[in-house]
């Protein structure tokens, strides 16, 4: 049995978005930036994702701009909105969990310059409010907030966080790296009150190297990468045409049946950790219920190293992740697992699982089946 | 019958390179930050692609930094060179007939303080070596220059011209972009004495949405999107695995029957450029010859508007370039044709036929038929 649980890491590419991308790579090819009909057949690809996009965030079509990904998109938000808005003040807000493409952009803008504030959470990884009204001030020009922790599968509350932020820094860009987020829950920027969200293809069974950031209308940002003057100037470089059709091929097909599907995997993350958390020594961490995302579980198994048991779990045909693989194969420790308050131990013990749309009660009881086995059986080798 | 003659602007995908693009986005398409096997498979595809691509252009694996695309090269080449040697000069130099993805980020450079110097070219589009020894001094830190100009296709002495740096500014970091040249000429960075390269997979058969950066061992350049730390640190964000998969089949493609390919366009273009001149008021820009790429012929035909021809051959099912198509519907006049001394007429009555490998004799008699027909008819109706 194969049973592929590291969602969150990339996704399967949707069969119909494969489809129409090899239509796109080898008959509707041309160029958008050309004026012949083949360059307007592409644009007109392109304008139909752009619709299909925003429809599924209840946004305006010329709200989106396509990216090469979310690193790209959370990359935009930040360094464009900082640049952008550098007159206006030089504090930015952040937390303590983002993702290293939100976190190293902030990184480097303080080389550069800016103060930064990363915001503290709690232990199961929600953001503090009253952390991050005391962090505002007069110079704040950007916030950004993730919606799920991509390691512990934790909703952050942006909508109340947006209504404080609105309230005591009104001049503040809001941006939300929304990459595990997107495709699994309702993302709506104008109700959440945010300018700036970034999403990626390849984690909503997209292609990789597709991605789209959404930027509110009026929003002041500016470009990171300059040429041709594509997608209005925000994003230079011949549109991507057969990534941007499967992507959003891939997000109509997650947003045609949200509910369901959420539903479905919530049943699913409720069983597995409530069976999972009966074998002795393993604790989940985040939140639970629909405080979390409905898709991803981080465990830690006391006394058995995450690899260890990635790699026992691999023999059985069962592929989950160490912590979060977004990082390429960094040892250090997760930010967010030490931000809740895990010891190096318990972080070094911590594994994710991450379910798709098509996880079913098979796969996961026969990852339960090999857990309660092999649980037991690497304890025995572990030196105390 | 369907004449595709805008493949300067994008290429249909290769089969093979779609099919290795299916495979990885349906069955192997774990992330290569994964540390199971399907991670560790993703990275294999990568390792082969790098050492592919390293092999023709005489290289070495680990110079070698996949993109987005060719924008995004030259800008990473661009800004990552200024900024990681803005304590060594200011100064950078380029020329007058860069793609918009090297003359609007130098630009770029410019309003952030650098001094920039867009060297001259001559009639043919040859740039001046005399004007660069003169333009080089202690302060250069960058010199960027185009292999092959993408409008009229003339071929830039870069070996010389970096001799010149070599000798002048040692100090000084030289990049060409290789986007029209690369799959058509050799491209050979150790031969020619240059550190950064530019290539673009959707010029030659490989996917939209993919490209590289060669950078010569120990150059100093610093990434332009920050994250996850994959590629060494380079370029953050998970690898587009398929992508980069599609790209290495294509190059190989490629460099397995370079002189075979070349020798036919070359004949092929020699042909079209000696019947189509035959028409009356019909002039060819840039050089003819070696002294051009094989596949990129601009052509100016007195009292008929590019985009009327333009139009006249798609309905012929002709498809061609009113000048340059990278550059997203800009009617501006282009650098390049100003340039070389065409006046506003010339430049407005200037298109491009671009040719690839596949492209037979054939259907250049075809648009050379065409081409006789619809000038004259089309000329009746110019205004004078």
């Amino acid at each position: 049995m194969k049973v592929y649980l590291d969602n969150s890491a990339t996704t399967r590419c949707s069969r119909r978005a494969v489809d129409q991308m090899v239509r796109l790579l080898e008959e509707d090819y041309g160029n958008p930036s050309s004026l012949h009909r083949m360059g307007e057949q592409a644009e007109i690809y392109i304008k139909e994702a752009r619709q299909t996009i925003a429809k599924t965030l209840k946004a305006e079509e010329k709200e989106i701009v396509f990216t090469s990904g979310g690193t790209e998109s959370n990359n935009l938000a930040i360094l464009g909105a900082a640049e952008a808005n550098k007159r206006a003040g030089n504090h930015v807000i952040t937390t303590a969990i983002e993702h290293p493409s939100v976190w190293q952009t902030v990184k480097y803008l303080e080389e550069s310059g800016y103060r930064i504030t990363a915001l503290p959470v709690d232990a199961k990884g929600v953001i503090s409010l009253d952390a991050l009204e005391e962090a505002l001030d007069e110079e704040t020009i950007l916030v950004s907030m993730m919606q799920v922790n991509n390691e512990i599968g934790t909703i952050e509350p942006i909508e109340q966080a947006a209504k404080r932020i609105r309230k005591k820094a009104p001049q503040a860009l809001i941006h939300t790296d929304a990459i595990q987020s997107y495709g699994k829950l309702a993302v709506c920027p104008k109700k959440t009150d945010v300018d700036l969200v970034s999403v990626s293809g390849h984690k909503i069974h997209g292609p990789k190297g597709s991605g789209f950031l959404y930027i509110r209308e009026k929003t002041k940002i500016r470009p990171i990468v300059f040429g041709g003057g594509q997608q209005k100037g925000m994003r230079s470089g011949t549109e991507n045409v057969p990534a941007i059709a499967g992507l959003s091929v891939a997000a109509a097909e997650c947003y045609e049946q949200l509910e369901e599907n959420a539903d479905r995997m919530y049943r699913l993350r409720d069983y597995f950790i409530q069976e999972v958390t009966g074998i002795s020594g393993v604790s989940v961490n985040g939140a639970l219920g629909r405080a979390a995302a409905p898709h991803i579980v981080s465990v830690s198994v006391e006394d058995v190293k995450s690899e260890v048991l990635l790699h026992s779990l691999e023999e059985k045909g069962i592929y989950i992740s160490a912590g979060s693989a977004c990082s390429s194969h960094k040892r250090s420790v997760s930010r967010t697992l030490q931000a809740i308050g895990l010891n190096r131990s318990q972080a070094d013990t911590t594994v994710r699982f991450s379910f798709c749309e098509a996880t079913t009660k098979e796969e996961i009881d026969y990852t339960l089946e090999c857990l309660n086995e092999t649980i037991p059986f690497r304890r025995k080798f572990t030196r105390r």
